[in-house]
């Protein structure tokens, strides 16, 4: 499976590429950030952003595009972006028919560190090593984008087990009353 | 000028395409909404807004793309997805290189009945008079993009014209100390 991990921002969106499977060793595809000029208005940034997604979409083909889960209650002043940004990444892989899961912060710290409350510092180094990576990605926008997608093989690797199992178990035909 | 208003939203998506300039009686182009299934994932919601506005965009030609601006203290629940429906709204019209403005619901109001806190009765019946219209568009989200687009055309206007003063005072040549 290869994941496409988007860490949502209108100054700093953090993207990484990585590829594997649940019990395998993962491997880095690709990993970067891209950046809008805080003096371009927001629709332009937008736009910026929606074409470095989608060449990365167009380059990488994923399997899934994982982002991270967005709340109106943190950091009002950025929120806003924040939303509008990660509503283009979602956008941009709807278009390419790309299923779309999100995670929230904890989620990809708990998965990548074990600890729901892990610092940078610790996503990073932990994404690292899960990588084999000679150096630490940076910024930590780059890291958590390649934690996100490392969470979502993982998480997404035992749900969608579980998925499978349901709708195999529902296929089966029952004697059970109608 | 010509302006597209857009009350952005995911379940539900008001657009209003109105041509005019300040003093002159206005004339309505184009009035619907946009609506996205609650149970399509937001990913595909967001896709679906985007091909729709694209649409609006390349039928109607506006100068202007006029959206509400959405702040994040209000409606905590469905914030987040009207921040990424405005985002898309604004995509789409950077992509076709069309201007962007963002006026307040109390800047919207304000313009269109005289005062920042009427009503939505207040706004849609203002809209039909201004544009002569023999019935009040529905919903509400359809009258308030036509609102949008009023509000634009008037303030806008104004705006413009002190824009173009600056700019013609500042490249007169003047005699003043460096």
């Amino acid at each position: 499976m290869r994941v496409l991990g988007i860490d949502p921002g209108l100054t700093r969106c953090g993207v990484g590429v990585v590829d594997g499977t649940v019990g395998r060793p993962l491997t880095m595809v690709h990993v970067g950030v891209y950046r809008t000029p805080a003096d371009l208005d927001t629709a332009r940034r937008l736009h910026r952003l929606e074409q470095a997604i989608e060449e990365d979409v167009l380059l990488h083909r994923p399997d899934v595009v994982a982002v991270e889960r967005v709340f109106s209650q943190h950091n009002v002043s950025t929120v806003m972006g924040t939303a509008q940004a990660s509503g283009v990444a979602m956008l941009v892989a709807a278009r390419h028919g790309i299923p779309v899961h999100l995670h929230t912060p904890s989620e990809v710290k708990a998965s990548v560190t074990g600890s729901g409350r892990a610092d940078k510092a610790q996503v990073t180094q932990m994404v690292t090593r899960l990588l084999r990576l000679t150096e630490a990605p940076k910024p930590a926008d780059a890291a958590d984008a390649l934690a996100l997608a490392i969470c979502h093989i993982w998480r997404g690797g035992a749900k969608n087990r579980l998925e499978l199992a349901v709708a195999a178990a529902r296929a089966t035909p029952t004697r059970g009353p109608r």
